[in-house]
């Protein structure tokens, strides 16, 4: 557990050598940012959300992406069909809690998702993690606003009530599974002006957990070497727009060794 | 009245610091673009269209954007919903009547929410502005073809028939409240050659209109504000592509001196 | 038939003059980019999918793009509806059988267009293609994986036994109606690394069918444009998404002269 930089570049290699396809059933503002996302890091994306196909198409899939952004009842029914056809064949599930805080029917929703399906990694911000087990925060539509007391207390709290590794990202991003704790340093403010780097960095989360089967090392592994890109691009970066760009082609180009010597995770608890 | 170029950079500036949650009801096409123009002006977006919770998150919202430009009738019974709380709350209701003129199903659907609802600003180009009152212009999918007699005029009788100020956008943008007239000068043939240019200064409109509570100054000021982007953008596109990431760029990068400078707005009846 | 490059540039010219609506029924992933893309072609986009609308919008339309990239069973009877109406004025039908191959709804799904409907042209990969004749080839979510032993003989099928123009795209796209086969050389590899190139391609093809009567032609010439698009851009790419960038901005500056000029479309069988 003390080489997580090395395995960032490990880990991103085996992303593209297995080139896993990465079933999405995700919300309508970041499906094609997430799509190309998942292509540059070297994974295969697909989203398909039909109550009639999930449950085929997951099987194909080295990981699944759970994210209610946009979530209407019948979606999280093809959530809840596609999750558990993962659960059977050991596929991991990646969950983005968007807006969980916000609105009841988002709260309850991902909470039924954690309830009845084995989720691998959920993966929020610290207002929507914090909901998910009535801790505070605050949540401004899809936004946190305002601070936890004592965030690592919060995310291992949710890592143990619902058994799932926690990837609660912020300024610092902190990964838990309850017992272990690791701190990703990367990262940078730009990532905070455009819409959808949550869930883009949900899907870098998931590929890296289609090859990785420690949760907690796919996730940390996977936010720094999603973060680096952003420090890379922001020395190009002229406006949100642009930075964007630079982001994408940074996550793309990057090297395994460039992952590894760019990665700053740091063991809290081990 | 004569201070609007003025007034352009000061409520920039007040979104700017009380970052509005601007809640969207809106087509599919552009809602990663609108999310970000949300940003990168400086508010908070959300994107929400199940009728389970619209009411909830439009109570958080500074404003709220309708934009049936990708409608199903289920849709448009969740823009009635999100109206209904938004009115009660006196909430800024912006609605963007996408491809009205084109089909019957798009004209009725925007007259119903003009009917049912208090809209605040109803943001078009001629041939949409012009089918709400059956008043021609020609409307080729989501396109406006060919041009209205008096535009002005035409403005003028929307916004008495339907109780709203109507933001009337082409080469000069109307913006009237069936009394008052202004045109907005600014802009820049570039923002016809990509698609959701009218979604997103429907999204500037509510953004302003959250922290505005004249309609005609918020619509006004905030067209001069996005034309003004446009124009600073247009020096360093290449194409529709680079021009698209120069202007959201330019969207975020614009300070409120920079906006009140280059705010061309004429008041042409007071 | 031997003067296909310069007809690459003429029928360019003819769209942009003319100005065709291309209506399209297609996928949330790629909704924003293809609209773009008609627009940078020179056509006008619209999205519409209500089937209380899809027939009154087809009538005005040039050409009509069915994708079930992301269907539901409610879109496909949507796609149904547009496609009689079309197929009763005689409106082109350009259908893009999305992951064909991949779970039997899709596969399902689209050889019901195909056979309720007289499509056009058929542009997709080397797996959906020969997943529409259960000639193999594999489907990785919407990716074609392996390759096929006879990929002209699997298209002239597919073309002979749907009665439609078949263009299967890859490093070499293949166009054939069974009898003639153009191949276009156009193309390059930084394509594979963006979501939806295959989508737009299927756009470009929609809005060269809305002014080329000759299936055969439209679509050769326009993946000749496309792909040549793709070559300028990739000079100036430093990774996807500038490629992406530069990618749009050529569809809009070529020139029918470039066009022409750059056109590589051979003729294998007249």
């Amino acid at each position: 557990m003390n080489d997580l930089n090395l395995q960032t570049g490990q880990i991103l290699a085996r992303v593209r050598q297995q080139r896993p396809l990465v079933h999405h059933i995700t919300n309508f503002v970041v499906m094609n940012d997430t799509a190309n996302v998942t292509l540059h890091i070297g994974a295969l994306p697909v989203m398909a959300h039909a109550a009639e196909e999930v449950a085929d198409m997951v099987r194909l899939a080295g990981a699944l992406v759970l994210n209610p952004g946009t979530l209407t009842p019948d979606w999280v029914e093809s959530m809840l069909i596609a999750g558990r056809a993962a659960n059977e064949r050991g596929i991991p599930i990646v969950l983005d809690p968007v807006g969980a805080g916000a609105t009841p029917l988002r709260t309850e929703a991902n909470r039924r998702l954690l309830g009845e399906l084995q989720v691998t990694v959920v993966r929020g911000n610290a207002g929507e993690i914090g909901a998910l087990v009535g801790a505070g925060g605050e949540v401004k539509g899809v936004e946190s606003v305002g601070a936890l007391d004592d965030p690592v207390a919060v995310a291992r709290r949710v890592a143990r009530e619902w058994g799932a590794t926690v990837a609660m990202t912020g300024e610092h991003d902190i990964v838990t599974d309850g017992q272990r704790v690791m701190v990703v340093e990367n990262g940078h403010r730009w990532l905070t002006t455009i819409t959808g780097t949550g869930c883009m960095a949900t899907t870098a989360v998931a590929a890296f957990a289609a090859v990785e089967p420690d949760p907690v090392v796919a996730a940390a592994c996977a936010l720094a070497y999603y973060g680096r890109a952003a420090e890379l691009a922001a020395e190009e970066a002229k406006g949100p727009a642009s930075f964007k760009v630079a982001f994408f082609d940074w996550l793309y180009n990057m090297t395994p060794e460039q992952a590894e010597q760019g990665a700053r995770i740091r063991v809290e608890s081990a």
